[in-house]
């Protein structure tokens, strides 16, 4: 696999991160996980934009953002993933130095890692549902910048596969924020029901495509606060996220959610979300040739 | 620099973290950092005990941590750190695996990485005392595993420095907790304060080392919740860690702590402290000759 690693292309055993690397030492780092549908990265400028809002907010400097793009696309293109469904992951993090709290001298440069690789989309969970369970959120109060202080996350993820889950969604206080691997947006009376975007939640890519789509449909949001004890009284559970994209939660801590099948508005959001994605690839096809 | 890497001692430049490695993608590791007095690595066996104890609530397997001792003063040995005020740093994460939130297989070793390193003490902050300002805890909820999910802490002390001041006080909810790289004590009316050590705090080796010491002086210590408004009132503020020693805070946030000047207790403690240093020092040489 040939990956990008501080402006070089290389095979992905020459990367030597260094021990001093401040995403190794401090969690001291943002990333972006992209979609690759046939060779188009799907919202690439959003995933890319969230990635500059994490590092305004910890003041990262010297990470050329815009250069990002293209750089995507030629590691779809080098290792032969310009037609297969694929994934990109970025991760930039405040560069390597002497190890200190405080941020390292100024002009020291960032770390910057990006691969692809093949990707086998979850058609089976989007089709048949999954279930979850609910966990206490042990996050810090920036769950809105996308850092790789992901502990908390592992944790929960964990405990939700030996629950026999695929996903873990994390309640603060009585309150449903989100998954540890991408948003969750409530039915209830034919309308979506969406977590407000607070400190603690991820402001979701996915989550504005399928609010697009839903206003499309005629579907109407409600955006508030969601709480603990309403789950059971949901119609409609959905994870989406840019690698699930939409899979139906069909029960949450052993509760079947509605009637323990997909549902309706979902089957509809998930077809709608399927023609955006053909129809942002077919253009970026029609201005670009194969995309790659 | 000669450190430790996965059971290899090399140069430093040689080592090679994977981009897939835990600690680099997911915050996924703990660390410990011990101070060497002449050879002698102060209450080992206390930070390796925390070490252990950060990798079983983690579920960290395959990292043989009582091997680390050897290891730590081998590397003081190859590096000609006998003598001379050192410091080792190690860090343990989940090992390298291909990136899923969810644990990695059974079997797949830990990272392993230590290092030792020169270490100029901080004499005259120990004598001036420093000020430190109070910034509102962002951290998640298990702040008693010293893990290198330390985004918040470089965040917070990057603040200190730019306010002009050494240490940033962390508070949650107007309950002081601790330092961004130690632990704080308060003294009043001639006893010590100390904040109880919840889950948003850790359990620091030098903290317990003074509040021996206290009591072998006939301090009283009196633990027990310690909120912003008081802080005006302490006579004498504390920062205690296993670099910083005992460092008086002598203003937080502008305001004076007693006369601005380091308090009488802090100085018997400070005396009393270097005392149980060069006791265990001796004690290690008669036992082991060099310490190293």
């Amino acid at each position: 696999m040939i990956v990008y690693y501080n402006g070089q292309y290389l095979e992905k055993e020459r990367v030597a991160i260094s021990p001093d690397d401040r995403g190794f030492l401090f969690a001291d780092g943002v990333y972006e996980v992209l979609r690759s549908y046939q060779g188009h990265l799907f919202r690439c400028a959003e995933h890319l934009k969230r990635l500059e809002f994490g590092l305004e907010e910890l003041r990262m400097e010297g990470c050329r953002v815009k250069e990002l793009g293209p750089v995507m696309y030629q590691l779809l293109h080098t290792n032969n993933l310009a037609q297969p469904d694929a994934t990109v992951y970025v991760q930039v993090t405040r560069g390597s130095a002497p190890r200190n709290h405080r941020f390292p001298p100024r002009g020291t440069a960032p770390t910057v890692y990006a691969e692809a690789k093949a990707f086998t989309p979850p058609t089976q969970l989007q089709e048949r549902g999954i279930s979850a369970i609910v966990v206490a959120d042990q996050r810090w109060a920036r769950c809105d910048i996308k850092t790789v202080g992901l502990l908390a996350h592992t944790l929960a993820c964990q405990r939700a596969e030996e629950a026999g889950a695929f996903e873990a969604i994390f309640s603060r206080d009585g309150v449903l924020l989100e998954g540890t691997r991408a948003s969750i947006l409530f039915v209830k009376d034919g309308n979506l029901v969406c977590p407000p975007l607070t400190n603690y939640v991820l402001p979701s890519v996915t989550r504005t495509v399928v609010l697009d789509v839903a206003a499309a449909e005629g579907i109407a949001a409600n955006v508030r606060p969601c709480f603990e004890p309403e789950l059971a009284s949901f119609d409609e559970i959905l994870m989406v996220g840019t690698t699930a994209e939409i899979i139906p939660i069909v029960s949450v801590g052993g509760v079947s959610i509605g009637n323990g099948q997909p549902g309706r508005l979902t089957r509809r959001l998930q077809t709608a979300f399927r023609k955006v994605v053909a129809a942002e690839r077919a253009a970026s096809s029609r201005a670009y040739g194969s995309g790659v």
